[in-house]
């Protein structure tokens, strides 16, 4: 070997080396990177760590009680367990209501289908010929399971029963395809339909006993956070908007502004967790039949406001050559109106998240209403604004007329918001001496209606 | 039994007779109508038809293959057959792509699940007595199934392999509690991946052979589509905006301006698509690395302008009492605007529907931006606007300045769309001719570059 030859192997080795510490140096910070992605995950949702040990209790349960079942020891691996097992880890949701869904979708269309192939089955003997059976048995399969496909495309069909038409058409095709004397089949669907019964059972009991997370409660926590999130907005927009002495926002603030983002795609989870909670037995504070499409309803207008106030967005930044005494003349009214509105969102969303009907909300709104009127009528007072360059005012006139708007949705939302109040039967409470300590600001209030005052005392110790 | 008891007994009778009619009809009326729209999901898309014909075709294939098996005649049950059902029906999806991904995902974790179980099982036995076998099986158990749950709340993890890491957890907690001996756990964890692969293989064929559904085209298409609903909103509301002869918007008409809406919601079904699309092969024009990504960014772009537009609408019966003269003034350049920016936006619609990059589409953004140069430039003419009312001028000038707003979002899409006709490698084109034969308006455009004319002739027999 010449020493050209070994110093060429050397550099191939070195080369190899370095490629091979580089990609162990790779997969390390994947690694750790995803440990600590994951550990950021339990930290922020404790609930999450909780589930994980609820799904490994539950499998373990059911899996130990048939591995010590003695009736399954000659078969080795008994069918039974295994559907058991699989049921466990196929319906273990993380909420309740998803848990509950799945459950009920599996146990009733495991008996639907595991009858209906029964007699499929029966219909397919009346035959006789043993060439004969199996082409009915092919047609009915083919037909039923094309049928019942199509079916799943049926909007209302696929948001609450699509797991249920699945497993039909599973247990459907499973059972009739299956065994060749009726005794059999029937022992068949009976086994199915039983240990799925038990799998449901275990996952059912340990989610509902251990911890429960509600779907109901992530809806209704959700919707008020997201009111909150808007509020914090405008009563943020309110003080910063032209404020031209702000330097760059502050942590609180930054996230204050951008959390109504979130609320841009909200539509999808809140229908999901609408369907879930749907199935929810009565918990805590919500009842069986809570009305859930009234959150919807809340939440779809709470997007519209939303929508506005990411058009509003756009104007936080916007530098523009505008006079001082403008911004002075303008500033004032714009930041009311926004701030009130925002006291408007907070509040409805406190009182979503208490689930009281407190009267001082429509204080706020009285106050919302009147600002907006002033910065209206502030925008029509033509006396006033003679001598200014029209292309300098043409941002501040569009927030000002995207404030009245979002004034309009928030006024729209209270509404709705009353009949969910109604509908849920929220304690209709007098929290005025709470949002007096809260804001600090009741003695500048317009409209006070002298009742309130009077019976704000015997009540303030019902609601906290 | 006197006269009254009968006519008792008969209006008993006649009510139970009248309430079961009224059942019936209920029924009926509810059959009849789930009907109609099962008949109108066919005719709006005729592949869900075909889908589910797929769908029967396939499992009955995989069925009758099993029961003709001989291997299984003494069973009876065949649990392998079992498996190879359940595959199909669990893994056929829609598109390819999801099928794709679900069979994939099935595969590789029922891999993984269990050779770890049949480990976990070894291990087990390692132990050696009889007792202290199940223990340690059920710690390994619990432990896995709680980690591996855990993991599933990883975003990434979470978007494409869901489906595989509940698999994983399946497969190792039925195989390693499943049998006794060494040899046994070996067979049934080879019989349970070798019946599910030829389940998915059979879903696979049956899916890609037979009039496929791509999830990418599917993609393709909605954000094209999407591109034009936000085109047509833009080109009606230039025509429509004050223009006060108008009457009720035609049928054409309102559907366009209704069309934008759903845009405002795409978010989520795109990112499900696009995780589809990934998985899929080479089809047609779409690579196997197609740049999906830069579509998602596409429609994210979209949805901002989506937004703008979603606030233009608010304006569109906006009622006031403007003077003649004012809005015939300030009519014609808003028009413009809209729609210009409406055609760049059509223009690309169309060339992503074709996977073309038509260089007029410059031309169109050239004449969009000297609209909007003339719109604010129109605005900041103080002298023009002297002698106006400020209040009724707010909404004109919240409509120009949306619209301005709108076109930097259309020119920030054309520089999106750019980079993905980059990516994609769109034929570069010069479509001009056609675009002068659709409009019919290319003389009145101002920005033509010379060598695009040129040109034009040698290029359109390429594109069509």
């Amino acid at each position: 070997m010449t020493v050209e030859n070994q110093e060429a192997d050397c550099g191939c080795f070195l080369s190899a080396w370095l490629w091979f510490n580089k990609l162990v140096k790779k997969l390390m910070f994947k690694v750790v990177d995803t440990a600590s992605n994951a550990k950021k995950l339990g930290q922020e949702d404790p609930r999450r760590i909780v589930h994980s040990l609820k799904v490994g209790f539950a499998i373990t349960l059911v899996s130990l009680f048939y591995y010590f079942e003695p009736k399954f020891d000659y078969e080795g691996f008994g069918v039974s367990a295994m559907w058991a097992v699989l049921t466990v880890v196929v319906v273990f949701e993380f909420s309740v209501g998803a848990t509950l869904g799945r459950a009920i979708n599996r146990g009733i269309a495991t008996f639907l289908g595991g009858s209906l192939a029964v007699g499929a089955h029966r219909l397919a003997c009346f035959s006789g010929s043993k060439t004969l059976e199996p082409i009915v048995l092919g047609i009915f399969l083919f037909s039923i399971a094309a049928i019942v496909t199509y079916l799943r495309f049926l909007p209302k069909l696929k948001a609450r029963y699509d797991y249920g038409v699945l497993i039909f058409i599973l247990t459907f095709s499973l059972v009739s395809v299956s065994g060749y004397h009726d005794k059999e089949v029937l022992e068949i669907a009976h086994t199915r339909l039983s240990t799925i019964l038990i799998g449901s059972a275990t996952a059912l009991v340990v989610c509902i006993f251990i911890y429960p997370v509600w779907a109901g409660e992530e809806l209704h926590i959700k919707i008020s956070s997201n009111l909150e999130k808007l509020g914090s907005f405008l009563e943020v927009f309110g003080a910063e908007y032209l404020n031209t002495a702000r330097g760059a926002a502050s942590g609180q603030k930054a996230s204050d502004l951008h959390g109504y983002k979130s609320v841009l795609n909200s539509k999808g989870s809140e229908e999901v967790l609408a369907n879930f909670a749907k199935w929810e037995p009565r918990h805590g504070k919500f009842r069986y039949r809570h009305p859930w499409a009234q959150y919807l309803e809340v939440g779809g207008i709470a997007r519209d406001c939303a929508y506005r106030i990411h058009a509003l967005n756009g104007y936080l930044n916007y530098e523009t050559q505008i006079e001082q005494e403008i911004r002075t003349r303008i500033q004032e009214p714009c930041m009311k109106v926004s701030t009130e509105c925002g006291h408007v969102l907070k509040e409805l969303a406190l009182a979503m998240k208490t689930m009281t009907y407190p009267l001082t909300i429509k204080v706020h709104i009285e106050n919302t209403k009147l600002a907006a009127e002033n910065l209206k009528s502030l925008l029509q007072a033509n006396s006033s604004w003679e001598e200014i360059i029209f292309s300098e005012i043409i941002p501040i006139a569009t927030v000002a007329s995207l404030l009245i708007e979002t004034v309009s949705y928030t006024i729209n939302m209270a509404e709705s918001f009353d009949q969910l109040a109604t509908l849920a039967r929220f304690k209709k409470t007098n929290r005025f001496a709470l949002a007096r300590i809260r804001t600090g600001s009741w003695k500048r209030k317009r409209v006070v209606p002298e009742q309130n005052t009077e019976s704000a005392h015997h009540h303030v110790i019902a609601v906290e």
